[in-house]
């Protein structure tokens, strides 16, 4: 089992039951999550040592994040308490044709208002195989977008390998910022989460013209690999939308020039797909510390998404035993 | 924006949740509505003045009538207080293969006992554009056919246009009351929503031969245009029901010898089908009010119409711009 | 109308709603069930006398088990209370492409460990039509595969037919043991519930070679009824498990050398699919008390299912008429 | 054991949480109840044999009824199915000095329509030792006073014990209209609950002028029993409210010319007050029944009642052990 | 009837069930409110035009707030929408013993952030007769301490009289800033409510030194309206906390030289005390619009804050009918 | 802080919500809970280090035991997994006068058939400042009579301080076996919970006959100790139970021959008091490794059990400030 540190933002999401909008709610079901709190309760549900630093206030809602944290066994000693909130935001469940919409309530939060690391950088990575991180830090600030790089910095020096989802988020900041800065932490990442349009707005790639899924998807992965050769596996998945409460789900993996696809999972309904990339990072991260072969990883990876997609709630709550259990059970037979 | 007046019963609906049977049910949800407080609220919604004119008892159930209409912004200054009980029914759901069943106690209600017009219908048509009301009305009483014919009247000389929604309910009368009284209403009638089944038995239209659908709505169309030239517009919907929890729906729209239909919409979950009907209505009548081409008028309804039934309630709970943006967007994207 | 006994154990189940896992839940559904207390409630639905024999722990849980099935009318006199516990078991709802899950916690229960049985059996099987009891009991101990020997010996005597259904557990015996004492009761049985795996693992039969599902079905219930002419009706559904929420049904019977087939019922969503096989038995033993066409028989009881797995709980919640009225209304209309 | 027949109606209540007000309410509880019933339900629950005779409609609501008196043994052989509707009223919960608040919506049900008795009398009071009805049915029209009278003799006819509870609702008839009728009843009675309004309002007993409580209750028993010396036993509770939320309760009975007193039992909080005066009704014709002490009776009538308060719902949910369990234990200990 | 315009912040409450910890909560209730929001409210509710000018962000939280006000009837045409965010606040409900614990972030709100006026003041103020708002805007910002001073300038000129609550909030700002702005306000003052601390801590008057409370009550009012003669009226509660559940409630007011003093409403169990100082002002206001006797003043508004408290929610839910049925009935009677 | 070694059962508690009966109910809530493991966690909130040992099955809900524990950060690096069962109990909750009501379920638990120790006893209390346990350990089997006295022995080799819960339960062991066993282990025991029965019972010490309540628990504490002068500290709670709902209580403590008292504390409504003995018990033990003074460990103690009834589940869910808080603070204030 290996040690993996994530860092970045965690928030408390208010939500409405699917039927009810958010301006008719009379109660919100509250979960808290994040992208790089997600991938660590992963890991730690699959029996890795996982860290999460993080910043959140000093009251009930603080605690209650660590309280989450300590629920699935994330270490939370670097999750520092202090400023003036947490960032929240609300969610109208979507169904059928009609998508979920979302209120952010984020600014401000203990997290992104940090203006300097306060954790100690050489207890944070120690002995630390992977450092995981997402593009949202960097896009909360640019003091963020300075911080990040040292952090990557100081992993690198660490010894850790660099693990970087860029997920993209229009609210924060523009592309050219996004740009810039991910150019910036590229250099210094190992395995990357990031798809077609991320690769051409901020690497400039020319779109596609071909006509096949496949070869789009490897055609993306090799040019962006061609400047960044130091990123030794590339992964992310192929959603086909066919409504909010059905979707299309396949995993894609791009390592040693070569590259590997799940099975496609239909997920209907969907009961919250909230966290299924983070799930799917989860699991790449998971089997690339356990060496698995690369279609197991990314088959795996891909299956405790689509399990996420069948539980309320931001984070993957399945052990190594129960999403290797699904895939060799198949589709909707009871476990008795 | 327009003035719209609309007048007719509103009830109190009990529902079971899906799964649970009326005779197990150990409680209800509770949610008000008719067919002209649902249209007078989706207008609302769209930013017109929307009047409600009918009556509920002098108790918590006419209050909570009131303040759900308040709630909505729809003008209850018309909304009388006074006689016996509100009408009641009890709404099994349906799930799968399994219909909606439903046990009606809407007898003997404030607005079914009705022998007289207890409005001013001067001040109750005061420069409005439209008067709309269903085929519920006249099948409560004698009287009220009387009274049906009474208002048009007056509302026609006031200078409004008259929108009426044929709805026939087998419970209520008996196919030749209906048609007698229908036709009794038809001349004064600007838009009207009616079906081939309504053109069959009211109007003693033959049933289309041929075999294609559009050509088929065409037909009736036409067909009841005929004896009514005044009719300016008729609008249905086509539902395929695939199951209590899955269907299909189109708008349809005959106006200036033109027909319009359109997308069809896959309605998958659904959550609650009651008031689909009337957000249609409440679409195109706002269409009508804002002189918007007929093939936006029949979009925007029928996108309107799907929404209703992805959100609990009878009444449509989305502003002319979040229909705009669901038409816009396509199928079950999440707005960020 | 008949009178039908059944007997065997009935548990408590503890259950999530979807979307939530055991692990995380901070409230049970409660539902009181077992295959034979199942056909009992179906069958005093549809208005026969039904006794459920069992026994249950003299405490509130036994207690929240009469009134269980006093609700429905089932004759509770035979309900023995007292022995050490009530079994129960633990069940996380399936969704989508993830199965159901559960957790048994039935070892011990008062059922499970009689020695004896402490009905006057005189008494139990007077003027009875129909016994039924399934596999699910002589697998609970040495001594109940004694007893449930001696019952149907009793039974016989009494001038009851004998249902029987195989459903086989494969945590609570190995098919060894049970296939040894599943032919010591066939030789007393009328009617039976068995599939192709039962066949081929309890009555050695070679397994079908060719490739129509018909004749597949055909082939099995022939041989099963080669060695055992006393059985004059086999019957089960065949399922298609498309996913946890979405399966297809068929129910087919095979009698007097005939094979019968129900329509395929699309089950989508499921609310709940315990007690599905239960309702599909109890529909078969009201048809041939009803001395019904084998045809009306297998469509009865298979929509009689296909309603189960519309509602909460383990038990048919419908009458006759509305099994009937659902065969003729088709898909999803509604019933106002 | 005895066997006791009551006739009523029995109704749907829906009714708030505490602190809902029921122009808010989303949804309410539902639970079905009426005097008579709920005096069947205890009665069953101690052991006896139970029939409550009524009328329902034949539609989800009359099967719940239905249902709802199975669950507790009740034999419902004698309630008849049909005519209009079940009666029902809404329920605001009181909390403190906020009492409850009530709206009806009882007018023309199946029962109170009633023209004549549906009932073979000879049937009905077959090996019946009492016959339980209350002074809410005569209430209902004109019919039911003629109807009330026919049944009262044909039940004293079959030997029956009369037992009538005066229970005035102000709502349904003038202090006249129930004095003329009430002083018709009396005659017939055997076991009568009134108080001392009762007795000034409708037998014309002028109020007491003396200063103590106990001689006041005394008076009313005397004054009462004078005019009708064949009623063997008067009882009816005192009731101090402190607020909705806080009631003390004592039971009082009169019988062979000497008073019994229960202890004063303090209610805080009460979960649910309605059918406590049918809980301390049915208790007492258990004690009547088994023949118990008279201060027996009033202890155990009493203490059922006053367990009554502490869960939802109309009826007692307590059996003879628990009762007297309760009696010997004290308040609120815990039995493990 | 009469106008009343009020104007201040309204907040998002997300509030536990009692019994739950913040940090533990997995659903929190939605109510919305705020001292002048919850004003308005009553007085819409006892007949009067009751007008809330504030500002909401433009989404879905923001349409939630207007929708809250327009189901009491409040008219929203002062309501603008805008600005970065709804302010919210977290309640974990107290419990005997245990007092309730907020967490607040209420931070940077739009309403908060305004720094300048963007309402039309002689549209704000045409007509009306009291304008209402409370210390809680001023403590917002430095901005709203001016802003403040120009709105209750502009009331006065246009004719209104100026009610005031202080409502001191130590988390807002410093006793000293709140000093000088109280006194800075004071002088437009008509009507105030008023405690012994503020009188203390923003008026500089010494501690009372006698033994009579209602004597001390006086002595404040007396020595607060010395230097402010042109307040006609001082108001406030005097509560009494036994504990989280249990309180006791008087109303005291000062007019004309004179002391007027409610009954003690003892409040137990408290379902929601949050705004039962709005509902105390609401009530006075009315009866001072209404030209009420002052006793029947405080008699009225006291019991309508006795009333909140037995609701959930922060605004009254009571009519003037209510309210005054609830003074002439009494503790805890049944309104049947 | 220091670090505490707790081991003991854990059980799924299974309870109906005040005012539904077990029999009537349809869901439970579900909480986890222990004696050993409350006291765990009461010490894991106050910051020190504390290990819960014990042994649940490998199945869902051993998980959730595990998550439960987590979340309030104790270590269960000591928890075992694996054999048959979860012990269960079922609560019907009381209220007022009505007693809480308990079903067992828990014979044959996978701690209670535990035949040897599993655990490693020099990693279990290496660097243990106290080992705690209680008396319902060793009533679970002949076995775990023996086991419990070689961890104690074990724990006091190790240098651990032994604290000891008399806590008797007469329904799993008779008062002779549990004296026997309970005068083998204080040998052992530094810190004891016995109160008056257990002296009587278990170490044969004649009623007290004096007057005086302070007095008597003295008297008991003195003759505890004369033959245990081992035994440092006595503790223990006096509870005055008016009701379910209402109790008092008053913390007792008795150290280096002086008795100390906390205030008494009016619990007015209990929530939930399963669990407030452990949450006094983690306070004494979080008193005592703080070296705090004897009047003030049982102050903080008594407060935190106070706190614990106003909180649903087993477990305290205060820290070491909010305690403290709560005793600076008095009764209901809210914190703001």
């Amino acid at each position: 089992m290996g040690k993996v540190v994530t860092l970045g933002e965690i928030m408390l999401r208010l939500s409405t039951t699917a039927g009810t909008r958010l301006a008719q709610a009379e109660d919100f079901s509250a979960h808290y999550g994040g992208g790089e709190a997600n991938v660590a309760i992963s890991l730690a549900n699959y029996g890795h040592h996982a860290v999460f630093a993080s910043k959140v206030p000093t009251n009930e809602l603080g605690h209650a994040v660590k309280k989450h944290l300590n629920r699935y066994g994330v270490d939370t000693s670097q999750l520092l308490m202090g400023g003036p909130r947490l960032g929240t935001y609300y969610l109208e469940a979507g169904v059928g044709e009609r998508g979920a919409s979302v209120v952010y309530d984020r600014a401000g939060s203990s997290f992104a208002v940090m203006e300097k690391l306060e954790w100690t950088l050489e207890e944070l990575f120690q002995n630390t195989d992977i450092f995981h991180l997402s593009g949202i830090t960097p896009a909360l600030s640019a003091s963020w977008r300075e911080l990040t790089v040292t952090l990557l910095k100081a992993a690198k020096k660490a010894g850790c390998k660099i693990s970087f989802d860029v997920n993209y988020r229009g609210k924060l900041w523009t592309p050219e910022e996004a740009g810039k800065s991910i150019r910036a932490i590229l250099p210094y990442v190992d395995y990357c989460s990031a798809g077609s349009l991320d690769a051409q707005h901020f690497l400039g790639i020319p779109p596609y013209t071909g006509e096949s899924d496949k070869e789009e998807t490897i055609y993306y992965y090799q040019k962006m690999q061609e400047p960044y050769p130091n990123i030794s596996v590339f992964y992310s998945t192929k959603r086909t939308v066919h409504s909010a409460s059905v979707n299309e789900l396949t995993g894609t993996l791009w390592a040693d020039g070569a590259y590997y696809e799940s099975q496609c999972h239909l997920i209907d309904p969907i009961i919250d797909r909230v966290g299924g990339g983070d799930a799917f990072a989860g699991g790449i991260l998971h089997g690339l510390l356990m060496k698995d072969s690369y279609q197991k990883v990314v088959d795996f990876a891909t299956a405790a998404s689509a399990l996420k997609h069948t539980v309320h709630g931001d984070c993957n709550q399945f052990s190594q035993e129960e999403v290797e259990a699904f895939l060799a059970l198949g589709s909707g037979k009871i476990r008795r």
